[in-house]
């Protein structure tokens, strides 16, 4: 049995898979903040799997980990995990030592794609297109994750796609995050709701008209990141998760109508007919705590 | 011995390789416009190569084919050949019953990825991107050729970089190709120069205020599609190749100038030191009829 943790930056997802890639114990918990909460966190998660699984915490197979941040190559360390504040942390062989199982760490975007390939049974390229605070994507074929030579493949969050765009966090303009995630949107729309996009859809459904073109950006943007995932890698499919894959069909719609839009002035793009090669991640779906817990085999991806 | 033809829109470059992949034979001609003439000019430069080989024209173990079109994965069929004048053409089938011989053919860029990687001993991913008449990338990972699920990956001249940039022949706005292409800077440029990218150069080195700016754009244009290849594909290295890279360090610096003025704007460009990862094919490398030779050998590509 192996565990995966989620660590995300509200909430950690904690599971147990069995050998086939089934959950059979399931444990959330608040993130703590900062280097040695994120670590309290883990190792709380861990003994709550134990106790469920009636189990010592050494008698799981590995630990993997999912993680908002950059993870090098081949190693468990975790660098700019800025929504955990984070700055830099040997997450994986702290826990390690601590623990006495194997532990690998991931990019949590990587790890979900992972866990969304093996759900959905892929068996020949996917991308994992996540719609969170920010826009990342990971990149799966024959079952590996692709992460290339810095660990940064899938960044697509961070092209621009428009010189006179909003100036992002990278210190670029118009990166496709900026159009198209969370935190962007969030950050346009203001107001104080607890899900400030799902109050922008729905202000955009009553006719607002700033709520849509916000929601008509969120569009292009997406249909900007899959451009971008099918005319580099040209992946079989693409599956969209992260926290605006929530809103389900209202998202979908939205992303179709932006793809059928650009297909109507461009038979180039129209001939990829992307829209028939794009799904959202099911809802409920626990692609990211499973991804970690594959994360945790090792062997498991290229670079 | 294996034929390689690099079948370009206004000469073709065909050669035969050793065992080794080392060329032990080479013709140049004129390529023929249209199915007839494609074919007849292909035939032509087998039938020369079998005459300097001293052997029939069946004797060589494959003939591959680097053409600039569309090639669906497994086919040897070339669609959208437009500098060819050639709209569908099943090349690989004609010439195998004709010649007597395994055929297969490639997308040129992606057949020259292929050679770069094998004259560079790369073992790692590397992309090779091309600025020719278009600009296009082929991925090349462990050897193989990453062609993607529709064999369109690295066509990444047709993602947009600028909503209100130039319109491209692809029917979007702002293209990379708009921006960073031998075309696209020969046609705003003007003249009648036969190496009109030249002209343009030597106009901006002589202060030519338009002429730099071109250039400057040009800059921009590659550092985009370089920036496009780091965050999806994060390939190792980056080998510039196709027509404009003739014009060997003058053209290095502009693109190195473009990379970092945006990574002095961007602490996450800089640490990705793209101005490390990219070289141009070093002059006269005949990297796309040495990579149309290896296409002849196929199990060299994925899907």
């Amino acid at each position: 049995m192996r565990v995966g943790l989620d660590i995300g930056g509200t909430k950690t997802d904690a599971v147990v898979i069995d050998a086939e890639g089934r959950i059979v114990h399931r444990v959330r918990q608040t993130t703590g903040m900062g280097p040695e909460a994120v670590v309290a966190t883990a190792l709380d998660a861990i003994g709550r799997l134990a106790d469920l699984a009636g189990m010592p915490r050494d008698g799981f197979e590995s630990v993997g980990i999912g993680i908002p941040g950059m993870v090098a190559n081949g190693t468990g360390r975790v660098a700019h995990a800025v929504n955990l504040d984070v700055d830099d942390l040997d997450l994986g062989g702290i826990l390690a030592e601590r623990v006495g199982v194997v532990v690998r760490v991931e990019n949590d975007v990587k790890a979900a794609a992972l866990g969304a390939s093996h759900l959905l049974g892929a068996t020949g390229s996917l991308a994992y297109l996540n719609l969170g605070t920010g826009l990342a994507a990971g990149v799966v074929v024959g079952g590996r994750l692709w992460r290339g030579s810095a660990g940064i493949a899938g960044e697509i969050g961070h092209i621009s796609v428009d010189p006179e765009g909003a100036r992002c966090a990278c210190g670029q303009r118009g990166c496709v995050e900026t159009l198209a995630s969370g935190g962007a949107l969030a950050r346009e729309w203001g107001g104080s709701h607890e899900y400030p996009v799902l109050e922008l859809f729905d202000a955009a459904d009553r006719g607002d008209e700033r709520a849509i073109a916000l929601r008509t950006r969120l569009g292009h943007g997406t249909a900007a990141a899959l451009r971008i995932l099918a005319l580099t890698v040209d992946v079989d499919q693409v599956v969209i998760g992260g926290g605006l894959s929530g809103l389900g069909e209202r998202l979908h719609t939205v992303i179709r109508d932006a793809l059928v839009e650009a297909a109507a002035d461009s038979p180039f793009l129209a001939s990829l007919h992307l829209e028939d090669r794009v799904e959202l991640v099911p809802p409920g779906s626990p692609v990211a705590a499973i991804g970690a817990a594959l994360v945790g085999i090792g062997e498991l991806s290229y670079g």
